[in-house]
């Protein structure tokens, strides 16, 4: 009797899980939370420093990410026919996170790092009008 | 027996689905698939358009994300200071994805709607740099 009870307890843990994830899907798309501070950074890099600036820059990502209950998501593109050119989506639970994140150690050294790198560099705060993506995305 | 056994069983469980979710989301950091197609769609609209506009995007990534396995993220934000100038953050699962995409109904169904109200588009091809994202973001 213990092989069909512990094989239906498998498969109830099978759904539950899978239940699990798709309901952590649907929370994601429909996370327009209005206290969220949205940002999109255009930044132009000396292209002669471009790979330093790239490594500076996911070394602060992930410590961010990692360390910073506020930070919640970073996505940073490169154009593809001109590579200095970086964009970066950027999340925060809200603008005091932000304020938090500029005085944190990780922030502060990425920011002395690339000072002589950076060429340009445009902040514009952002309304989301929708996120989709595919589970585990 | 069975109660301590059932117990320890529970235990288990929560450690390997936490451990699959910390996995998941370690996948989604380092998701920088070469295969991946990335775009930038940069959107002028109609502002007198632009809840339709709005709605009709939404409609078309859900629909996207939803059922093609090939469109894996849409990031819609718009300009807090011109919600009409709006960035979308596109990733395909690979080229041939984005070829299937756009013979779709739903994304057909969607450009004959926003035919008259969008001014201006740019696509703009990319390449990421790098992805830090918490947890079920």
């Amino acid at each position: 009797m213990i092989q069909p009870g512990l094989a239906g307890f498998f498969y109830k843990m099978r759904k539950i899980f899978l239940s699990v994830m798709v309901l952590f899907t649907a929370l994601t798309a429909s996370a327009q939370n209005k206290k969220q501070m949205v940002r999109i950074a255009k930044i132009t890099v000396d292209p002669a420093q471009l790979e330093q600036y790239n490594s500076a820059l996911k070394e602060q990502m992930t410590a961010a990410v990692g360390t910073e209950p506020g930070v919640l998501t970073y996505y940073a593109v490169a154009d593809k026919k001109d590579p200095s050119h970086i964009t970066i989506l950027e999340i925060y639970a809200d603008t005091a996170a932000y304020q938090l994140h500029i005085q944190t150690p990780h922030f502060k050294k990425y920011k002395a790092a690339v000072a002589g790198m950076v060429k340009s560099l445009e902040l514009v705060d952002m309304d989301i009008i929708g996120v989709a993506k595919k589970p585990g995305m």
